[in-house]
């Protein structure tokens, strides 16, 4: 009997699509889930694909051939925990677990090192490309194992996204190394989306713009970028609901949920002490449009001015795509100076071109773009900021009035603006030799007795600020 | 022999000064530091008052009044599980231990259950008043046990500022609930300190104003505010460099550090989903103002509009003192608001009010603005949002036009205001019914099959946006 090649625990939507995706390259695959509703629903896609559903964590591991490779597509967190309990207990050293969920790269270093501590190679796995991207080809940011991941590199290059520079596909360092890439992912994500919507309100209710007019609008850019959240957007916003007829995202609660990557993304990035504050702005957000109840009470107590622009609107439309462009690049600045601070602290080797080329298909924060931004840090690979090379310093050059116009119009209409306006106020502030901390140094000093750094000599210092 | 009615353990410039202050009550006090000299250093700063060095922790111990009182005023992390390691082997049953420094609330957790595991009263003390306020009378803020609370409240009390509503000291919960209010303290003290900065700076290189001009006007802006961080800000901009005769401000290098608090502060803010977007701008801005060498760089490199504002220089110091007094409302109202959050997550009996009280004297970020705050949660316990009660609701009409345009001059001159803006960003989301998170959602459900609400009916919805 033939074995499988890969072993797939967890068949939600995900771990379905990959199954399906891994075995229509001929590549066997042996597929378990914890109830058999969803294994008999994967069947039930199945036409003549080497797909083997097992009823049992063991015989789903007895159904792979050794040494053995398993994948889980299980939710992040205990769950994840629970079947790992199991498999570890049915697993001989020598064989690979690799985890394909959005796991806490602090619980991927964790179980990477009880894995080992077993004689097994452990791989965390970040997979981009939602739904689709599962069936046809995600991104796949694969970390932990280097000699493991060699082992299934042919599998899981098969399953990823053919990219215009080979398959997306790439593997970043030990220990959480791909779950740190795949959360980054989207904390750039988290941005790129938020600009999108700051871009639609401005439209809408700054130009008064229908969705119809507003997806021809983003269509339009998206000629240039090649985005693939503006290109859904583009479908999104003309989607007409079937039963009133009406434009569906009208329709749509404006309460944005979230899973915890964006977040983490945040969070990591604080620890690091990396500057990303359009990402941080872009979770702040989405807290914001949960409190629907409370935003329609302060609506009435709280007010503005009229969200109406007295602009002209070609030169408004033309503005907010140049300023909607650098703020697109700017939040992959941002993701690409985290990652780049992350592997120096961890001490990982990782490639920011490798990971501009990763994500250049199949993934959600696809672009054109990261072909320029993957030629950049192949010249550049010490690079510490994109917008300090060509072509994005001229793009800042030529772009920076318009996005200034946007934020200052945004501002002037109570229109919010969170990603575009802290976009232009981290460039605003790195591009500026001499920032006011001096004083909030002399604060720290005055209050704390921190001591402070002069310009003009060497040394620490503490002064009696207050006795003169 | 008498005992010591409380042991201080670490004697850096905090523990000292809290000695002596205890001490000049009557209240006779054991000492001790790792290392002898800081203990010589003190005991040559006491004149009379009752304290007894200890040489070791054990002598502390013993010349401490059973049940023991302990304070430790020891460097936060690691640090303080060394000291409590000896010190909870030399106390007994029924006997207190205080951490006054700013650990890290789940530190305070993990350590409060071990503490009372062995039969001890364990408190997480915050202090705020730096120096000065360690002497003369800090704000505490205390959590954990509150039968031990009540049996050192009296020398709290007596340490305590005493402010116009009595001693600022207060009980806010069990665990780290006194930790939390002290980290949240200085996640508003860090949005404060920032937005002066750039108050600073748009008066500097927008306006052209000196040191010394800046300092009349923010004493002119204090009548009303009675800030303290503004009030040490009219000092430094006064100070003269005694070797160079220069404003010393303007020599000191514009760096900012951070310890930890105002970062752990946003990040406890996302793990709560509270929105504190203008705190962690602040914290973004001092990781940027730490760039400096990479600035400097930037600079030549990343062109921009001249600073200087074309504005009607009277008309702007009005514009800026009304958008600088929102802003500090509305780091306040954010500080609040996370509070309120976190109490309902931990299941804190925590009184705003209370909060407001004890941080009206003696604390970093003392205002008169605190007394109308805590006048506000005493009449309304529940407010979601400071701004959407009186007197800050009318301060909010009145004083947005002002925030609007000094942001948007800002913005168009390039002079970077992260703190302001997202003030004025966070109230333009949270006052605005309609959100354009209806287009995240669907983007979501598009991609990742999330599925969405709708306005129109009830129920969880999943689309095919893209095969029309």
């Amino acid at each position: 009997m033939i074995k499988a090649k890969l072993g797939i625990v967890g068949l939600a939507t995900m771990g379905q699509n990959l199954a399906l995706n891994v075995a229509r390259h001929g590549i066997p695959v042996a597929v378990y889930n914890r109830t058999a509703d969803r294994t008999a629903a994967l069947m039930a896609r199945v036409q003549g694909e080497p797909v083997f559903p097992a009823s049992t964590l063991r015989d789903l591991v007895e159904a792979t051939e050794p040494p053995r490779a398993i994948l889980l597509m299980v939710q992040a967190g205990k769950p994840v925990d629970e079947v790992l309990d199991e498999l570890f207990a049915l697993l001989r050293p020598g064989d690979l677990v690799a985890d394909g969920g959005n796991s806490h790269v602090e619980d991927t270093e964790r179980r990477a090192k009880v894995a080992e501590a077993r004689g097994l190679l452990y791989l965390g796995v970040g997979i981009s490309g939602g739904e689709a991207g599962a069936l046809h080809g995600p991104s796949i940011m694969v970390g932990g194992h280097e000699q493991g991941y060699r082992r299934v590199e042919a599998v899981f290059k098969a399953m990823a996204a053919q990219g215009p520079e080979g398959p997306c596909c790439g593997y970043f360092g030990p220990g959480s190394a791909g779950h740190y890439v795949k959360m980054v992912h989207n904390g750039v994500e988290y941005a790129i989306m938020q600009a999108i919507a700051e871009s639609y309100d401005l439209l809408k209710r700054g130009l008064g713009r229908g969705p119809d007019h507003i997806s021809s609008i983003f269509a339009q850019w998206n000629k240039k970028l090649g985005s693939y959240l503006l290109e859904i957007s583009v479908d999104i916003l003309r989607f007409r609901d079937g039963d009133t007829g009406q434009p569906l995202v009208e329709l749509v609660k404006d309460t944005a949920e979230q899973k915890g990557t964006g977040k983490w993304s945040t969070q990591a990035a604080l620890d690091l002490g990396a500057p990303t504050p359009s990402l941080a702005a872009a979770v702040f957000a989405r807290i914001v449009s949960a409190l629907r109840d409370e935003r329609l009470q302060a609506e009435v107590v709280l007010p503005g001015p009229t969200p109406g622009l007295s602009v002209d609107p070609a030169q408004f439309i033309q503005d907010l795509e140049k300023a909607f462009g650098l703020a697109l690049v700017v939040a992959y600045a941002q993701g690409f100076r985290q990652l780049q601070q992350a592997a120096a602290h961890r001490g990982w080797r990782l490639s920011l071109a490798e990971v501009a080329r990763v994500w250049l298909a199949g993934c959600i924060i696809r672009t054109k773009l990261l072909r320029t931004m993957g030629d950049v840090f192949l010249r550049e690979p010490g690079l510490p900021f994109l917008l300090l090379a060509e072509p994005f310093r001229a793009m800042w050059a030529e772009d920076q009035g318009a996005l200034r116009r946007v934020v200052a119009w945004a501002c002037t209409h109570g229109i919010p603006v969170p990603v575009l306006s802290s976009s232009l106020e981290l460039v605003d502030a790195y591009r500026t030799g001499r920032l006011p901390a001096n004083l909030i140094q002399a604060q720290r000093d005055c209050f704390g007795a921190h001591t402070y750094e002069r310009l003009d000599r060497p040394g620490k210092f503490h002064t009696p600020w207050r006795t003169e």
